[in-house]
């Protein structure tokens, strides 16, 4: 196997057991950076020195013991690095450099991480989109707000990525892409010096080819060494949840749940089936109550001085966000609260969910980055979720499913991924 | 009445009357600051030039409906600007310039604030403090770590200015130097460019010689002119909580407490008594907890690149934060969201609470800001709070009284304040 191969645990053992260097991990990712990035356009700045200097510093050090060590990784461009310049996606910001890491970035270069570049981001996190394609073809969208972390991640440019979602910015772009994508619960991870979509929606994540991986990173990203550990282990139960946007879906999106639902239940594994409990109706309705006004206030000082240089759709977003009653997005608030509450009663006959991860597979074309249909309530709840490859749709694009666990259920979540995963024997 | 006396609302009816300019009223609060300024010590910069620039411009305006129209405002150093440097109260960002305003500031510029300097703040908003001396004497603190904007406003440098909270920032200052501190619910105020210390503590404030001024100030913050409208409203009932920290209190905060219950009881509102229920006594104990691991995370590059221009209490507070394990904080977490609904609970018999605002007057010497015993609470809860000044205690010194609300019920504790404020007839 290729080093840029390797699975982010697999390197790390291997580097730590001597058996590969953290500089030619890096080396390796360069190489297929060089020759793929023309077709997939993931990155939107490369520090290929400097991670080498990192690399070659790392491998000459004695302790080995960081969780990262040696594994090079792409960081989101809207989450602030000190020695690479940091755009959020817009030509407002072109050539900004932050003066200090993003927490969550001084908290994996702590853990052995090595930066190798910043990747593509739809402007501010939002919905206008990057360059990225999807690295299985082209013609189709890699999904957002998190392309570049995704599509660098499943064409084995990087082991892993972060990114961020309000909406369905890491789970979306995770399954258009064929990897793994893991959003924990809202409010976890430590957001200083990310920049701001939404104050009550925004939330961190990680993206990795296997569970494994991304629960790897995300354990970095929140010094959080226990969360790596997740062992595969079989949930005594777990309830599809078809959601309200069923309808949305696609013949894929379906066959891909019921591949995992068959999976799960031949290993012994009780599959029931539910739906969230009223209001939670109202979820796909309110989130963009939320999500607008409370950009309108994010992004104010951008507004006020160079609304020329944001996209006519930000702009109106802006536009619509600023001018909504306080009152409009009070009542969305205290929906979403009796939602929690509701789900939060409701959690007390389901461990585990099983969803779509997305309408299907990617949408031909590059003018949006696809639905958030299978995305925004669980953003809007605040659930940890995650998102695993299982097969090809009929474009040959992968086709994943969601799993979501109740709050800071993290563990759970992971080691029921990761058996899913084994059951499911997904190889890109 | 000198123009830098005057209420930031008044001020503003003056100006949109055409009876005072912003010119004038910027060039009285810089004539005070000149007067001042070596004794308080409550700015880290100052931008007269810029300010009168921006009052010419807002004067020479035909429209003056903005809620700040012309008025000065002092901004807390951790809250970025783009015209001016911010340090966050630390020696490692000496001369930091962010390339944005932060998302309050961009605000309250959008309603015509005009930022008149950066003030004070302990370093990262924690415990070491600044220079700032307590206007009332020089001998005792002004409370931190919003120490220059609570001191600024008392000594009408400025009518208004904004703070952070995280366990007492906001409201044990404006209680030690007699103003009004206003703490909205959690999470309602966006955290774009206000450097971070704890993902789920920190809340943007507001400080104000009047309930009234506080308000407007949180009402342009958060682009929510309704809240500047709240008329003094006397609430139903009142409930007396003395909380567990009754025992570190002086005499002079029961005497203010008593007070204030007596003419809130003479004016028709049923005065109760009553204690938060459990788990509610553990909340004193697990607020650092949350807080020093939090605090470690969004940190982390300033203690992995510079940890020797760390006070040595802020980095110990690091290392014990980053070596916690998880389960601590999970556990701490999970004791504070059974404490918030035991809480929602408790608040179907009661409406609005009284409480101390801080354990007595501000504390002789400048080694600490005073205790948040009275403050963590209700920070850790997300509760809306506001500190009002009542009357003088043994050392001269003011001292006031806390008003606690259901979460987003703003609107209700701004009215009751406003009643409160007129019944007490405080003149500083």
């Amino acid at each position: 196997m290729r080093p840029d191969e390797l699975s982010a645990v697999d390197a790390v053992a291997l580097i730590r057991a001597g058996r590969l260097s953290a500089t030619r991990l890096v080396e390796a990712c360069l190489e297929r950076i060089a020759q793929r990035e023309p077709q997939v356009r993931a990155w939107v700045a490369i520090d290929a020195e400097g991670a080498l200097s990192r690399a070659r510093a790392l491998d000459a050090k004695g302790g080995r013991d960081g969780l990262l060590h040696g594994i090079p990784v792409g960081v989101k461009d809207v989450i602030e690095t000190a020695d690479l310049a940091t755009a959020y996606g817009s030509p407002i910001y072109e050539g900004h450099r932050p003066r200090a890491d993003a927490a969550c970035v001084a908290l994996l270069r702590a853990e052995g991480g090595i930066v190798l570049g910043k990747t593509v981001t739809a402007e501010f996190a939002t919905t206008t989109p990057g360059a990225t394609r999807n690295p299985w073809n082209p013609a189709f969208t890699p999904g957002g707000s998190s392309s570049g972390s995704a599509a660098a991640v499943a064409d084995c440019m990087v082991p892993l990525a972060c990114g961020t979602q309000t909406a369905g910015s890491v789970l979306r772009p995770a399954a258009f892409c064929g990897i793994a994508g893991f959003k924990p619960t809202f409010g976890w991870l430590s957001r200083q010096g990310v920049k701001q979509v939404s104050e009550s929606l925004d939330t961190l994540g990680s993206f990795g080819r296997t569970v494994g991986d991304a629960a790897l990173m995300a354990a970095a990203m929140a010094r959080r060494p226990g969360l790596a550990l997740a062992d595969p282990d079989a949930p005594a139960s777990i309830t599809v949840v078809r959601t309200d946007a069923a309808a949305e879906a696609s013949p894929e999106a379906w066959t891909a749940l019921d591949r995992v639902a068959a999976l799960l239940s031949a290993a012994g594994v009780a599959v029931g089936a539910s739906e969230l409990p009223e209001p939670c109706s109202a979820l796909p309705r309110i989130h963009p109550a939320i999500e607008h006004y409370e950009t309108a206030r994010a992004l104010a000082h951008e507004h006020a001085h160079h609304a020329q240089r944001l996209s006519p759709k930000l702009r109106d977003r802006l536009d619509h966000g600023i001018a909504m009653p306080h009152e409009e997005h009070a009542r969305a608030q205290a929906v979403a609260r009796a939602c929690r509450e509701a789900v939060a009663r409701w959690f007390d006959g389901h461990r585990l969910l099983l969803t779509p991860s997305a309408p299907g597979e990617a949408p031909e074309g590059h003018a949006t980055t696809g639905s958030a249909a299978f995305n925004r309530r669980w953003s809007l709840l605040g659930l940890p979720c995650l998102t695993l490859p299982v097969m090809h749709g009929p474009n040959g694009l992968p086709v994943g499913v969601q799993l979501v666990a109740r709050w800071h259920d993290e563990a759970a979540l992971l080691a029921a991924a990761a058996f899913v995963e084994r059951q499911v024997g997904w190889r890109a």
